[in-house]
């Protein structure tokens, strides 16, 4: 059933993030878990274009359990995703969540992300894979391998190879932790399938202190990249603060990497 | 958080399905998995309705794991509804995918399906609901009780109450059936919160020998109405064959619904 | 692998409670979760006996996730278990957790009770069985089905066939409810295996209001019986209180179930 | 409720193996997963030694979820090891299953291993932990990290306070691997808890080809020793041959854990 993305007689799927390949170095994606107001925005953007971060991510647009929290600054915070990428000459990543809005984003987002709650929206798949752009397609949080890589399929059968998987964290019976970080599915696709796996340690633990490890374990388990919530006052985020990082700790993280990263 | 939904103040939430109050008498969706040719369409909808089956259902747009898999005859199904529908004279309900589809379906749908894979998908929620329609809202196959509530007051917030919440089958370590039906869920929310609830039992058990016993217990559970596969030929359906049930069987089930009912 | 509890052609396995053959009327299992003081236990079995309640049950030995927690009265629970045997001539049924107890409890209890904790304790299984006693074996709260019959199967093949399986909820991402009561395992097991199922609707759904509705659920998915929790004032409970009941509740629910038995 | 398991004033548990102590350097229990004959055992234990393993493991008592398969060699199994470890002057871990049989193992077994089955067997954890040996305790495969610590604290409670917990994977959804790894909860006990931490890859995977990079990653979550399941001819192990690694495997695995060991 799964042709395209575990042909691996095709060879890998290669894309490039500005001038690196993916897997032959390590990619970070960082930033935000919303887009905040332009000034806080200028503060992040610096210090992640002066620590070497690949992407600057943050949400626009943010589906939430409920319609009566903070639903991202939409449109507004689409300009200022505009405003920095043009200031910081920085690649830009964000979640898109309805079909009508592709057009919109074309000339500002550079990598396209298709959150958990909508691995399984085919018809946004398919619309956003048509775009051309590279997509990050984070797994369902109760998806199975396989319904991911369903959904990887849907984008590359529109003419798209161009996808991202990455994992972070399922839904369990444990509660200790926001998710379970599946790293088991990290190593069995980068043996079994052609698509770059990266791991988001910030959702797969939903603890602080535990996303320094985990970045690090995932990277072990075969991570070809990094996404991260960062921020430069994590307490002040105005979303997921309670797993959001400082500067200090990404540049730790990205440290690390780099030392283990030919250990593997 | 959840506002709309748990008000108890307010009352229970009415909603009509022809001519029967739903909490007032059993109320009994049926119909195939997918919509047939038309042929075929005629016969189910001509034994549904000696039965007195309330209101047929069959997908036109089918989400699928795989984009190689059958995906639903789309407009052309929509088109056998619409002479069904005209011919007998019955309460159509389908599940839509794509909020571009909405006004395609609106003079042929009477009850917009949401279906599992699309409860987080609030953009789509919200422009159901715009609609006007009765939704009946599956429930997410990984959704607690609170995320499903959160999901009907996306649709209860654009100003439209008519929500029914349809429990499916929750996805657990057990592997014996399809999904595990979760009628603890029922019984919470028949207590707790303003909107009736329904029960698949083909979905919650992908067995077809296990529909009749679990639409039995869901009523008891304290279930308004079922929503059940059924087929003329239940070995022919073209999806989910193994847990489609014949119109003997149904007929059985509707029955022993109406001898329980006011056991309660 | 599972031989002896779904070998159908052996005939289903007849197990006699008092007078009553498990499958031919339904059989009640109540009483605290612990053996309380030998006054509060009187005050219970009284009110049990004048229900008709066919088994007292009470745990004297209860494992507890801290051992700080109350671990039961243990030696002089089993004392005042067998007081009451003897004062109100009832059938009892308690946990043991130790083989060593086996030989201690052989006078006291009717029916032992492997609790859910120690579904894969198989060395306890083997001991309990050759015991010769009837055994109600709980399912491991995440015991797939064909574990639960694995576990009876051990029982079974020291050559004692009377074990009664216990569906007491699972353990699932969702916590609204304490347990997840999986009503689709008794429709099955009644089909497939050839063993009595009960359930018990106090552990399947730890809620106190959801007792009843569950409990006649979970007859109508098939039970043989049902073992609920019931204190004369639930809220004095030394344990389990919050999913306790009343007498009148029970009362309710044994003639309900007496009610909806023959219609199933 | 978790007293010794997690107060950190109390300081760090040190556990000596052999001449190293745990946490200082890295640690390796190796081995079948059941005992083999002796002939294939002494290829084992040379090779095991010649690679630096600390710790031969292997079961002789095997927990079987149907009591037809192989259910380890026993007391048969236990001379084995008997043997083994005089000849090779290797320290010897094996899993107990019965209270009665601890004073059986006690100058055989240096460390006793509680499996994943018995985690809730309180009765037994508290007669290991009264043999005055460490104990490795798995992880329930659906237990918390609060019941997996309150199972450490009945060891602790008899004045134990050797324990090191393993992870080996938990149960969800995901069918794909034969469990999921939770290194998320390595961290989190690594950063919480006074106890070391071992992973157990094999069993967390259940795919030979991913014991590797998933050892990595557990060490790079913070594990101090590594629980792998290893033979001469892994094809003809008697029991989990599909998860057992060869001696070459596990030889990389240890170099490659010393590499990155100080990069944590």
């Amino acid at each position: 059933m799964i042709q395209k993305t575990m042909d691996l007689s095709s060879g890998k799927v290669k894309i490039k993030i500005g001038n690196k390949i993916i897997s032959e170095e390590p990619i970070f994606f960082a930033g935000p878990c919303s887009v905040e107001d332009i000034d806080t925005m200028r503060k992040i953007a610096k210090e992640l274009k002066a620590l070497g971060v690949d992407v600057l991510r943050g949400g626009a647009y943010k589906p939430r359990t409920s319609p009566y929290d903070f639903q991202g600054l939409k449109g507004e915070g689409l300009e200022i995703l505009r405003t920095i990428k043009k200031e910081f000459q920085m690649i830009i990543s964000t979640e898109i969540l309805d079909v009508r809005d592709i057009e919109k984003v074309m000339d500002v987002v550079d990598i396209i992300q298709i959150g958990s709650r909508n691995m399984y929206n085919y018809v946004l798949l398919e619309e956003a894979g048509k775009s051309g752009k590279p997509i990050i397609l984070k797994r369902g949080f109760s998806a199975t391998v396989n319904e991911w890589l369903g959904a990887a399929e849907y984008i590359m059968n529109v003419g798209n190879e161009q996808v991202i998987l990455c994992e972070r964290g399922i839904r369990t019976f444990e509660t200790t932790t926001r998710n379970t970080l599946d790293l088991n599915s990290v190593a069995y696709l980068k043996k079994y399938s052609r698509l770059p796996v990266f791991v988001d340690p910030s959702h797969g633990t939903g603890v602080r202190d535990l996303v320094k490890p985990m970045a690090l374990s995932g990277v072990m388990a075969g991570a070809d990249g990094l996404l991260i919530e960062t921020h430069v006052e994590p307490e002040e985020a105005s979303s997921d603060s309670q797993q959001t990082i400082d500067m200090k700790t990404l540049g730790e993280i990205m440290k690390k990497t780099n030392e283990i990263w030919r250990l593997r």
